[in-house]
């Protein structure tokens, strides 16, 4: 099930759900710190307006994961390596006195939160295997929430079919439609993929192992998981979330509709980089200075003298609130997934500059479907980048084929929270779904391809070929002898 | 997408699709006459009601197509076959004598028709191919509402992966867990299917080809359909409708109520067997005469004079309703597909005596499941259904299941009337569904498994070897050559 979650404020409509009665239930959060919280926060919030019971398990150490009126949360310890400890300077001293928790620490802490509360689910991102693997430890269902896995372990773990023919891998940047080169890269692709998968998560297995004390790997513990909500659709077609204009500022407001028919351009590179080196920067002020638009800019490094008028810099941008706006008329942006629905969601059309992860494949796809302008960030010039924006800006095909994308994406029969939401308590209600899980996962690999029925079938097509041929030789044989000899008499 | 849609009286929830403004459109209607009708009438009611225009297309000689204030029926000729002709032997002098229409006929009056009104969508059931047909010719955006198709045809369509290593084919009897030998024959059926459709369908490819000028099958056109509406899970996992339970006849409640503690057995075999051989209704007869429970009989054949007092038979049972009622016990059925799913809306065990088509594949997944017992019509006896019977009744685990099924089976997020209506908007609204097409399509079967990648991956390989292989051989033998030079020396 491709389930998707909405970043903020959509309503819930509680009337799908009236059919069934919802019990209060008691759900077991084992979040991963970071961007990944972002949205699982709404579902557990939305959960707990829901009236249910919210534990989430949240690191000592957490970057992001704060406490809140709609969930408890319970801090375990975390080990550093050594690493981390080096990264940590201030914390060295303190930390290097101190016992660091074994597991087990963990374990038992949680076996008494668990016994004295009586969970109906496990809420988990498995890209941290914490939560499966507590989940099968405790016996409790899992509702896997997931924006991406390496190497595709999630479609190998559920065992979704998915052939490299038209289904492209991470890092190759192809989109469904592929040349015959193309489709040799991305079925070397597939088969990297299932080594790298072993290497990748050998050390996850092996932790899995000996926590759960039985011969296991993660992705056979992944394929426990009842529910998937995955945050992603590789076709770009349906997916994610749109979230609500918000006003923007007295300040920015004038700005933007200072720009009159030309409009603005917005421009971030996401959350991790917000300044250029600087010759690259003089670069985009030269653009920018040629331009009609004005230009919004998440930029923190050194500003050139004679900066240009129509740029306006910033240290953080209401980038939805600004897409919204009717007067946005391309988005600069890096690629990343909030980033590229956010610019369809508003339908807005795109200059792209890949920069890592995901970020070229998501680029790709958005190109192909004629809505966005890919550029190198390495060899970026004045130039390169204003023939791109004149083209998305004033080349109407753009904005048309991102309004009909646009379209498309928000046209849904149900919310994507709702659906969170849904599946979640339905796990709940029937203690797991394992009515759901394919019976493929019964097989091994070369009896899912049928390798096995193939292999007999061609033994019993040789067997009686070679019979055949075998008998009538011997026939042939008898034959000749008996004309030989009737030649001879 | 797996969409399903209820037999009666299910609640709209307009709610759900305020989000975006249904603009009244015009729907084409192609439908399959008979049982076929009865199911897609919801859905064009249902469409009706909410402002769009219908306009059903109905062959002159209609068996269950009639008219409503719902939709506007356009009526067409139909040439009669001679085996047609034979069986209507009142029609016969009436339509010797009259020259049957062409398909040009049709689609002249179509063009006049589709032209004036300017449809957006066709909504047919692709069980005949007329529909998809018509959808092509006048380019037309086609949403395929579908129970049944013979040998996958749908599946192959819409290029769907279904390794028959867990996906059971028509009529094996199998469920999603096969042993070897059932595997084996699960992979031959599947071979057989692809040989079967081409047999079966190369009429319709070549209807299709004449009628549409161009070289084209059947089920290259089926691969245009925008959506799919399907009325099956072959997993009976969650799926069709759950009809309301209405009230039952004061005359049925009283004899349902009398039954006491024990309670009352439904007993019919679909609307198409209401009538059994004689000795067989001898050995029910016997068989309900040793149960404590009531009886109530969809039967018209012979009744023996000393007929058990429990047993009431009827020319036409309120099955649903019976079903709904708290004493139902347990349910005699061939195994039809309305039958069995409402036998699990309703959480009643069944005793199963499948008669033909595709009730053997359901009664086995049932059985698989441990909410019903199997009999064979051919060696009925009054023990064996005695046993079963007993067993359903009195071994808790079958209510248990069953109660279990039934709540998995009416949970879903949103109704399938209106995921229905959803989509076949969605598609009026976008004009067609194309981004929903996977690029598979593009693929033949070779390109598809990546045959050619594989082949052209083990040449490289091969050569590789070969050329190593012979240069080892060669820089080996030069050695060696020089070794026996020396040695000679």
């Amino acid at each position: 099930m491709a389930l998707t979650v909405p970043a903020l404020g959509l309503l819930a409509l509680l009337c799908l759900f009236s059919s069934e009665p919802v019990q209060a239930g008691k759900v077991l959060v084992m979040p991963v710190d970071g961007s990944y919280w972002l949205s699982m926060k709404i579902l557990v919030e939305e959960l707990s307006h829901r009236g249910h019971e919210m534990v989430v398990l949240v690191p000592e150490t957490s970057v992001l994961i704060g406490k809140s009126a709609n969930y408890t949360t319970k801090y375990f310890r975390v080990p550093y390596t050594h690493a981390d400890l080096k990264a940590n300077l201030d914390n060295i001293e303190k930390n290097a006195f101190e016992k660091p928790p074994k597991l087990t620490d963990i374990v038992e802490n949680l076996g008494n939160l668990i016994q004295e509360t009586g969970f109906d689910v496990l809420l988990t991102d498995p890209f941290l295997p914490c939560g499966t693997i507590i989940a099968d430890s405790f016996s409790l269902p899992a509702v896997s929430f997931l924006r991406m896995i390496p190497c595709l372990l999630d479609v190998e773990a559920t065992q979704c079919p998915s052939p490299p023919s038209f289904v492209p891998r991470f890092f190759t940047g192809y989109t469904d439609k592929m040349t015959f080169p193309q489709r040799i890269e991305n079925t070397l692709m597939a088969v990297f993929d299932a080594f790298l998968c072993r290497k990748l998560f050998a050390r996850t297995d092996e932790l899995a192992s000996r926590y759960l004390q039985k011969d296991t790997t993660y992705k056979e513990q992944l394929s426990h998981g009842a529910v998937w909500l995955l945050r992603y659709k590789f076709t770009l077609s349906r997916s994610i979330n749109c979230a609500k204009k918000g006003p923007l500022t007295k300040e920015l407001e004038e700005f933007v509709n200072g720009s009159g028919e030309h409009g603005f351009v917005v421009f971030t590179l996401g959350s991790m980089v917000s300044q250029l080196p600087e010759a690259k920067a003089r670069e985009l002020f030269e653009a920018f200075r040629q331009i009609p638009q004005r230009v919004l800019w998440r930029h923190t490094g050194p500003v050139p003298e004679n900066a240009p008028k129509n740029v306006k810099l910033m240290k953080w941008l209401p980038q939805n609130d600004l897409l919204g706006h009717p007067k946005a008329k391309a988005f600069i942006t890096h690629g990343g997934s909030h980033g590229i629905y956010e610019g369809i969601c508003n339908g807005v059309p795109m200059v792209m500059l890949p920069l890592f992860g995901d970020q070229g494949d998501n680029v790709q796809r958005l190109v192909s479907r004629g809505v966005a302008e890919s550029l190198s960030i390495y060899d970026l010039t004045a130039e390169k980048l204003l023939v791109a924006l004149r083209k998305v800006i004033n080349d109407k095909s753009y904005k048309e084929k991102i309004t009909e994308l646009s379209a498309l994406h928000r046209d849904r029969p149900i919310e994507p929270l709702d659906l969170a939401v849904f599946w979640t308590e339905f796990v709940m209600r029937h203690k797991g779904a394992a009515h759901l899980r394919p019976a493929a996962h019964e097989l091994n690999w070369i009896q899912y391809h049928s390798l096995d029925v193939i292999g007999f079938l061609l033994l019993i097509l040789v067997t009686v070929i070679f019979v055949t041929v075998k008998s009538c030789m011997f026939c042939f044989r008898k034959c000749f002898k008996k004309t030989q000899k009737k030649k001879k008499e």
